[in-house]
């Protein structure tokens, strides 16, 4: 009897020992040569940073074989991040979106790609261009459920970032000129994102002279309908975050709209982009700076093919390699319409503009640009505009250095003069991580305490 | 007796299934996170395309949940690319260098990265740069194992591709020149890469101008101390793969040089370039022209510094998902100092310059470029130079259009004049895939038998 029951329940146990491994040979993938990848992306992703830091796999030293170290946020240190350094300046300058990390490590599973030792080593896709079909068909799907942007009828063009494009553009759009003694200018609306400026003057081509406001030029030479000239209008605008319209028009106006910050994070999407070239920015899209990509709607077929012609001299197309990573994270984001990306980044931002409101109510000294709420056809829903940026002045009459009283106050803006504006202006940004925006708000209550301490020994 | 062999034969299988389980358990990793992606790489790569195409990651309408297609190399058709279309001309035109992809293919398992989707998503990287420090480190240690290039007291240049770095040295060359109206010369020994001329004349700085044949400068203005002049020379040259010097000297003579072709598959290397401003690209180190990354060392502070601000102004440095990539390619080349992918690449390429030199030694029509064989202080031999091109010549007086008499033949080449030289001159790519290699000599056999048939008739 105890036999029977012993060889019954051994022949049982076998069965089931036979399913699970049957059951687990059908259902588990057995990665092959993925393996070694995968084992250390996921080994690199677990090493504890205290939450003040990351790994990464190419991280310093793993030539020699170490394990990469933890690469600490601002003012953190220590081999795991969680000593925090006293009397640490924070860094609130570079636009840096590090406030969209978080989702993209939510979102691990879908945005992780395997890049084969032997991916598209061509320098030509199948159609015998440097663009990804799917990547191109990505982006137009973007724009579709955003609603930031028209894309019928328009050409796609890629960048490296589009600091890229931006040259491309004003590089194209100043070939229609042909004339040397008087090149093409270039103008933006002050405040204006330095960069135009800076690459317009190192670039020095004969064709194109960067000249400053655009308000100014309309005043002195509103009437002129012969010097060529390229406006950039930034809408939502860097530094202020405010939307914008192009100030001039006529025959001999071309218009490059950069619509990097358009999109729910920062402001209402009041109407969907149907310009002749707007430019788009991966870095604020998603967040992925690093991945340096960007991309422009391009209405006019010559201009496209001047911009396709700038790209291909300067760098024959982007990386296929962050082609391809650029592609699954542009999935992963319109798989739900947007939804989880975009609320997770507004809610991020609106949070941080609140508490930013608070400390700044107090304050007399300082004060940030005000923007009407809109209505956004994303949200469905009137808003405020939660912009990338606190445009502060310093109201002052005697503090004609806005950033220096920041800077001493161990806040480390970016100068309005930057922007062509004034000194009694500093532009500190809110997108970077979350350590770093708590950090700020720490410099800014003391900043804005001793203002009242001051006032009342007044 | 029966009843007690059941019961142990019993017990044994259970106890071999339970050290199986536990066996499995300990040393199969169970992927978590990067399990999506591994499976998805493994599934495509598994794709058969009849070892005349590849299906990859990013194919046409994976997005749209398919499996991706099989990419068919040139002239091969069909769902598996099992067709090879009759009467298909040939491409030989761009040097797209897909003999090494086997190589990559072979080493799948050490060479795939795996990207999540929140690797360095900041502009900068730990300490500030655009530049990862461990693949500045490996670029290093790899001309080191080749023994191409001094790294010493050299500064390390990263650009989209020696394309974006090429720029980026003629312009900082050119700006040592502050007068307008004597631009700096750029200068090349004919035939030279297209990429030089067109670049120059293309951006159009006020500081730079295409000057074109470097030895008819040297005939014409050879004692001129004054004018500012580049001179790049290519070395390997491009197209007809031999070892160049400089043409031109004196004080107001700086010299880019562009090595993109000094590798073991090409040339022999004959001693480490030693020289001011070096250029290297990933697309002739490893063949991975599609991830557009180059490198340049450069000896003197202020050039580096002034071609680190052209690619900041270009593309705010290169995408750091490449960077991540190209290391992982580099750390599989020097794992064995170059010993698999160098003589796998150099074997290649002498195969196939043996067939062709067979080839063209039936023809009197045509003729190939000669170069004698040097020592080799990588593969401590005397060896044949294994140039990565054909540069024919029509030795007819009448043939006058090479580049027409190969495309009637169906094979589509690159005209001499391109390179500044001769319509008596056509340039063959031989580093392409194997099929279009194999399809080039089918081709060119059929062309060089006409002649001897014609000749035979005559």
């Amino acid at each position: 009897m105890e036999k029977n029951l012993l060889v019954t329940v051994s022949i049982v146990l076998n069965l089931v020992f036979i399913i699970h491994i049957l059951y687990n040979k059908s259902t588990t993938w057995n990665p092959t040569w993925t393996n070694r990848a995968a084992v250390e992306a996921e080994e690199v992703a677990s090493v504890s940073c205290s939450g003040h830091g990351r790994a990464y796999v190419d991280g310093l030293d793993v030539l020699d074989g170490n394990k990469p170290p933890c690469e600490c946020n601002n003012c953190y240190t220590g081999k795991d991040c969680s000593f925090l350094l006293p009397d640490c300046p924070v860094d609130a300058n570079s636009g840096d979106p590090l406030f969209l990390e978080p989702f993209w490590m939510r979102k691990a599973e879908k945005s992780s790609v395997l890049v084969s030792g032997w991916h598209r080593m061509s320098y030509l896709y199948q159609d015998g261009t440097y663009v990804s079909e799917e990547l191109e068909k990505v982006i137009r799907k973007l724009h579709s459920v955003v609603g930031n942007a028209v894309t019928d009828n328009r050409f796609v063009i890629f960048g490296s970032g589009s600091t890229q494009l931006l040259a491309a553009a004003a590089h194209a759009l100043s070939l229609t000129n042909s004339s040397y003694s008087s090149p093409t200018r270039l103008l933006a609306s002050v405040p204006f994102y330095a960069m135009y400026k800076e690459q317009a003057e190192f670039f020095n081509s004969r064709y194109l002279k960067f000249e400053g406001d655009a308000s100014v030029w309309k005043k002195s030479k509103g009437n002129d309908n012969i010097t060529q000239v390229i406006e950039v209008v930034t809408s939502p605008n860097n530094p202020d975050g405010k939307l914008k319209r192009a100030v001039l028009d006529g025959p001999n106006v071309r218009t490059i709209h950069d619509y990097a910050y358009y999109w729910p994070y920062f402001s209402p999407i009041t109407v969907p982009a149907d310009e002749d070239l707007s430019l788009f920015s991966l870095s604020k899209a998603t967040g992925h700076a690093g991945s340096r990509f960007g991309w422009g709607l391009v209405k006019d077929k010559a201009v496209y093919e001047k911009m396709k012609r700038y790209i291909q001299l300067s760098s024959l197309g982007v990386s296929r390699t962050t082609q391809l990573y650029v592609l699954q994270l542009l999935k992963v984001v319109v798989s739900d319409g947007g939804d989880e990306i975009f609320h997770f980044g507004y809610e991020t931002l609106k949070k941080r503009w609140d508490t930013l409101n608070k400390i700044f109510s107090m304050s007399t000294r300082f004060s940030l640009q005000r923007i009407k709420p809109e209505y956004c056809n994303y949200f469905k829903k009137v808003r405020d505009f939660t912009p990338s940026y606190a445009w502060v002045k310093c109201e002052r009459s005697a503090d004609t250095n806005c950033y220096e009283i920041f800077r001493e106050a161990k806040i480390t803006g970016r100068d309005g003069k930057v922007f062509g504006s004034e000194g009694s202006f500093v532009r500190l940004s809110l997108i970077r991580s979350q350590d770093d925006f708590d950090h700020l708000i720490d410099m800014l209550k003391k900043l804005v305490s001793h203002e009242v301490v001051g006032a009342d020994s007044i």
